[in-house]
Formats: structure tokens, sequence, C-alpha cells
């Protein structure tokens, strides 16, 4: 057979894959859809210069060009999304007056990145996005519903612990104020700098500290700050010991116990001990994007840091900034699900065993009588079920071994003298039990 | 507001839009997976070299371009696919020795056409595709259950009546045959002027076929034939009398009389009649794809022909080609879901009316109370409801402005003495009947 060469940074799942793949594409969305978003699509690609205006990189932007465009402009100004807030800013800024705000959206589609041909570094992947955008003003109320949607997301996946942390860049802007930083590119920077903590030893933090003149000591203090590990009550409190040093801190503090203090409500009784114990207040994360300006967020399964966040976003202040001069404030996160369902596929916390949708296969022992297959498959459609009906003509073996492979978790098997009882025998290709069922009243079967 | 320029044939949906068409999506996806269709899912992108292969025209093709490659090749081989079939040849052939045959998948994801920009005319549009690829063979039974899948897709979408119209390529190919055609040009020469019957008027017809070589009076006789506008016994009564004239005849008539025979037992008994009245054996259609080799399927809304076919597909004997030596056959059908549902809505044949698809608005009169309605909702999300809490302050009638605007079928009010006696009343948007329930027990509620 000719060779096919994969196209490298393009993930493809086969079925089994696909399947684990959509179901918790499914899960994400229902989470989404309780909560009141709404679906929102926009087309794969965007205008260059929309792209470039918001600082995306040209060299991770994949263009289009037409193949033979015969002296046209051959769509060269049109380029694949990058990700999902460029088309969020200019899709409410273009149909900002047929849309009802706050506008509370969902929307879970590719995004493409030019990136080098690399092992684990993917060209195309899915984002899945929530954000509520604010015409003129956005409560902090949705603030704190973020973390509750993070919460029954990963709560009903079932993939362990995780904690959802939660900081205000406010209160990371108050701090660098209170050690002397003033300038906007300076507080950038110590921003970056604490965005890198886990990634670079301590004294090379201390050190990109120090180099906006910052003191040693304010330096020590402001690292044992990000680095604290305790208790909420116990952040909280040590913050508070700064009330009234600066306006900015002070806010933040105040954000972030509404959130904290309200975020729990959001979830229902019976969870929300857990809950608490998911979520934690963590000054050393900021996010690296720019645009945040009050609540951050950021989650990690706890026995696999090293996946890194699985779930991140944020507060801004202003969503559309070259679309449109209306003030449009948000909140938002974003989950990166292509690669996260790999990961979590390798790493065994989500099965992808099965390559079928379906709930049961009618396997035909006599092809002459297969119609009478056919309307045993009918009824069992008609109560809701999933069913496939075995066309070729193999022998009987061959089919549940085909069901095996497939991984359906049940078999209708009937032979002549069956059919003419008007019974079949339903099996669990799990435990291997088989029982007698009358046809015409199979909905009781599952 | 600065002017955004929409990108013309890349259609974009506002909320109410969007809806509507996530719920067609939904539908066809649930039918698809009913019969035991898998998912499928492939990169945006296939080689170049892969699509201008199969045929695709240059012209009509959207590559990519890194808008900063610096020396490297910028992925200039790569383009977005064109179809939903060269993915699957693809795929199919790539992953072989990885996949289950029959090998039932369905893949409802976007392609590109680079069509001059045109009002009407999409340059990204969905395709809904279900195929059965056989690994050698592939049993007749795949056909004669695909009429069933359409019928209850479409009879679910409640669009109307409609008409599934089935012929065989072997028949035309037989009956072409019969008059004195016999190379492959001439043969697909007049496939094409069967696919062309309603766009020309009659006589053009009748010219184009004779410049075949085929006598007048049997132009007249095939046209006469594709116009048979009988009962499927009529029509069968007269393909019979030509049985043993030609021997890829009498194979397509066969095969179209086992689809038509079988088809039906794939649905349940009370729909069957129904069903019967949606099946038409129609001599006139041949679908315009070269690959087709067997029976051949469209679907016309009866009291909107001039949508044309909303479904069309058939039977090919050879999905791989280029990919692969195996002989790989195959059957399935395609839905243009884009276009489909902007008609419907136009048409007034799927309401697009709300733009929500949560089921209930928890209003807030007392904000310092925010919590007690946050645990309201959170009581009618854990019963599987779609629940969204009014977050901004403002007046209860601003509130309910925005249910209604939204679409919300139900929303609740409590006021500070409802709460405090542990009610809510919950108001139907639409009757505006209100009744009160007690909290801790609104599981009854819906």
């Amino acid at each position: 057979m000719p060779k096919i060469n994969p196209i490298s940074g393009f993930p493809e799942l086969l079925p089994n894959q696909q399947i684990a793949f959509q179901k918790a594409m499914g899960l994400v969305k229902s989470v989404y859809e309780s909560f009141g978003f709404i679906p929102m699509e926009t087309p794969v690609v965007e205008r260059v210069e929309h792209m470039l205006a918001k600082g995306i990189s040209a060299k991770e932007v994949y263009g289009l060009r037409r193949l033979a465009a015969e002296g046209e402009d051959g769509d060269k100004d049109l380029a694949l999304r990058f990700d999902l807030t460029v088309p969020l800013a200019r899709y409410v800024s273009q149909h900002y007056g047929k849309l009802t705000f706050p506008y509370r959206r969902y929307h879970m589609e590719p995004v493409w990145r030019g990136e080098r041909a690399q092992k684990g570094r993917y060209r195309q992947f899915y984002q899945c996005d929530i954000d509520v955008i604010g015409d003129g003003s956005l409560s902090l109320n949705h603030d704190a519903e973020i973390p509750a949607i993070i919460f029954q997301i990963f709560r009903k996946m079932e993939i362990g612990d995780f904690t959802i942390r939660i900081n205000n860049r406010k209160v990371l802007q108050g701090l660098f104020a209170n050690v002397g930083l003033s300038s906007d590119a300076d507080i950038k920077a110590a921003i970056n700098v604490v965005d890198d903590l886990e990634k670079v030893p301590a004294e090379v933090t201390k050190e990109r500290l120090m180099k906006l003149n910052i003191s040693d000591a304010h330096a020590e203090e402001l690292m044992s700050i990000f680095g604290i590990a305790e208790s909420n009550e116990a952040v909280f409190a040590m913050l508070k010991g700064k009330a009234g040093e600066n306006e900015l801190l002070d806010e933040g503090v105040a954000e972030l116990e509404y959130v904290l203090n309200t975020a729990k409500s959001f979830i229902e009784k019976e969870e929300q001990t857990v809950f608490a114990n998911s979520f934690k207040i963590d000054l050393g994360i900021a996010r690296g994007l720019d645009y945040y300006t009050g609540t951050v967020y950021e989650t990690k399964l706890n026995a696999h840091p090293n996946i890194g966040s699985i779930c991140s976003g944020g507060r801004y202040d202003d969503l559309a900034g070259t679309f449109s001069n209306k003030k449009l404030p948000g909140v938002g996160i974003s989950i990166g699900l292509s690669r996260l369902v790999v990961v979590l596929i390798e790493a065994g916390l989500i099965p992808a065993e099965e390559s079928t949708t379906a709930d049961v296969l009618v396997t035909v022992q006599n092809p002459d009588k297969y119609t009478d297959y056919l309307n045993i498959a009918a009824e069992l459609r008609s109560t809701g079920l999933n069913v496939e009906v075995f066309a070729e003509q193999k022998k009987l073996q061959a089919q549940l071994k085909y069901a095996n492979k497939k991984g359906f978790p049940k078999v209708i098997i009937a032979n002549d003298d069956e059919l003419e009882k008007g019974l079949v025998k339903l099996k669990d290709m799990v435990s291997g039990e088989e029982k007698l069922l009358p046809v015409g009243d199979l909905s009781t079967l599952f």
C-alpha cells in the first residue's frame, strides 16, 4: 500500500480516541449550557489585519492563498484564527446591536498555530471557551460563577482531585506599586516574572525582580508572598495586614474575597465541601496574557501537576479594543481539549476502549430472514437505543468477534427456532450472561 | 464604531440561528448514531497533491501559507479540505490496519470552496456525511439501510413531506448500452445528460443524447423512461420487460428491487406506511459525481422542490484509489447542513426564535440575598435543568425584559418575603401563568 505521510502537528484520532474526545466535548458543552451559556461559532478565517492588530505574531499565523487565483487577490487578506478571542471581539463588535448583554457564549472550535513542526506541538487544536461580555460594566458575580463551572466540568469528568487556583491582577499590581514600581512597562515585566515562577529557579526570579529596581528585602518579601501555601483564611489575614497601603491592592483583595465567598453558592449543597477543598487562593499565579485586569484562574490535577493548567482564564476590562469604541469588559476561561484528552487517555484517566457509540449489535444467523432482524433493531431503536445490524454474510462467530473488537456492550442473537417463537437472546458482552426476551416487548430490555 | 467588513461566503450565525443550527446538527448526529455510525474527525487540511489527484480543481482550493515563514516551506503543500471524501479515503487507507470493517462513520465538519465571492455561494459550509466502507466487498444491505436513515432524519426534523428518490447507475448504464453506447466516455457523457434533466429543456436533452449517436427513436424512448412518474411497481414492470437484454441492466434492476423491498424493514412498524409513501424509484436521477457505480439517492421537500436535493449520495466501488491498493467499496450520503438550515429558517420550516438554550432564568430582587438565589439555581441545575442567574444589579422589570428578549421559557421570581418563607414564584413566560413552589423541592417543577 502506498505510504501516506501524516501531517505533523495536525493530530487525528482513531475511533476509540475520537469517541473519548467527543464524550469530553459533550460533557464540557453540557456544563456550559447548564449555566445558561449559548453556542457561538465563527468562520475559521479572520482578516489578517485584525489578527495582527491584536498583537498576534505573523510567524504563527496560517494565511490562505487560492491555489489558482488568476489575477484575483486570492483572499490573501484571510488567515486561520489563532485563538477564539479575536473572533469573539470581532463578533461582539460586529453584531453589537443584535446581541443581548451580558452576552454569555461558549465557543468550542479549533484554532491554528503556525508552529514549526515538532513532536507534541499542535498546529490545530480545540479550544473550549466561555466568556461573559458586559455592555459598559460587568458584575463581579460572573467572576464568582466561573470557578463553579470549572469545578462541575472536572468533577463530572472523574479525572481525580484538582485544584482551582485564583488570584487577582490588582493584588499583584498593588504589591508591585508598594515596592516602588510605577510604570506600566515595569509592572508588566513584574507580572511576567510571576508568570514564570514555576519555570525558573528562585534565584533567577529574585534576580529578575531586582533588575526592576526592587530592593533585596522587598524581593524576598514578594517571593514569600507568591509562594505562600497556607489556607485561604491565612492568606486573607496576611493581605488584610496591608489594608490602606495601596488602593489597587485593597480593591483586588476585596474582589478576591467576594469571589471566594460567593463561588460556593453556585454549587449544590452536597458538593460544597468538595468544592471548598478544590478552591485555593494562589498569589503566585498571574497568567501570561497582557489583557487580564482582575481575577485570574488556573486549574491543575493534584496527582499530575506536570500536565500543567487544564483550564485558565480571567477578567479583562476591554475586549473589543480596535474593533469598537464601546467599553466591553469580560471574564472567561479556556480549556485546550485536544491536548488534554490525549494526555488524559495516556495517563489512564479517561477510558478509550470502545470503538462504537452503539448500545447493541443485532447479529444475523439466517440471512434469509434478514428483515426479521431488522424489525428487532427498529423496535430497539424506537426505544431510544443506538442499534447496529450486522449486514455482511458472516458466521455468528465472526459477528461476535466484530462486536468484541468494537466494544459493543450487548448483542442480540436469534436462530430460526427462536425467531419462530418470537424470542431473541440478549448477551451481555462483559459478563457473558444471556437471557431470552420476547420480540415486541424488548423495551424492557435494558 | 469602526465598520467591520464581513467576509463574504463565510456565513456567521446570530445566537437564535446558531441554536437552530445546533439543534439540527444534534438531530442528524443522533439519528446517525442510532444506526451505529461512529464519529470521525480529521484535521481541516489535506495535502494539496492528494486533493488534486482526486480531480479537485486547483481554482477551488484554499491553500495555506505561513505569513512569515522565513525560508521554511511554510506548509505550502497543505490546503483546506474541499470535501469529506478525500479525508475519508486518506483516513481509511492510512489507518487501515487499525479500523474494523465494515467501517461505519459519520463526519460532520466544514469544508471549503475557493469560490468567487458571490451572494448565496458559501465558501465554508458544513457537510454531514455517513459512509460505510467494506474491506474487499460490501453487502447491498447497507444500500438498503441508507433510505431509512434519510427518512428518520427529515421525519424528526418536521419540515413537511419529502421524497427520497432512488436509482441505480447500472440501470442507466445498461439502458445506454442497449441503445449502442459502449465507450466509458460516452456513458459518462450520457450520465451527465441525465444529471442535467431538470436544468435544461427537453429539446436540449434530446439534442445532447443524439449527439452521442443515439437515434431519434431511442432518445425519445430514453426520455420517457427518465421521466416516468408511475408507481414503483409500474416502473419495475417496465424494467422487467427488458430482462435479458443486458446483463448490467438486469443486475441494476435486481439491486434496485432488493433495496426497495428491504429498506422499509429498517423502520419501525408504525412508520412504514409513511416511509413507503416517501420512497420512490426515479430513473431520471444520476447524481453528478463520476465515482458512483450503483445505487444513487436524492431527497427533496415536496412543497419546496426549488431548494433542490437536501440529501444525496450513492454507492461506489473504489473509495481509496491512489491512496491504497486495497479494494474498498462504499456507500454514503451527504447533507449540506449550513445552507439547508438557513433556507429552512427563511422558509419558516424550522423555528429560530430563542436566543438561549437555558430552561429557566432566576431573577434577583434582593442583591443582598444573592446566594439564596444561587442556591435555588444550583438545586434546579442538579435536576438536569439549564439555569442562568441574573447577575447584574437591575430592576426586576429589566430582568424580565432580558428573559423575554432571549426567549427563556420560564423565570423564577422571589422577593424577601417569599425567600423567608422558603418559596419562589415560577412564571411561564409564554402563558404568563405563575405558581408558588417550595425551595428544596423544586425538582417537581417542570
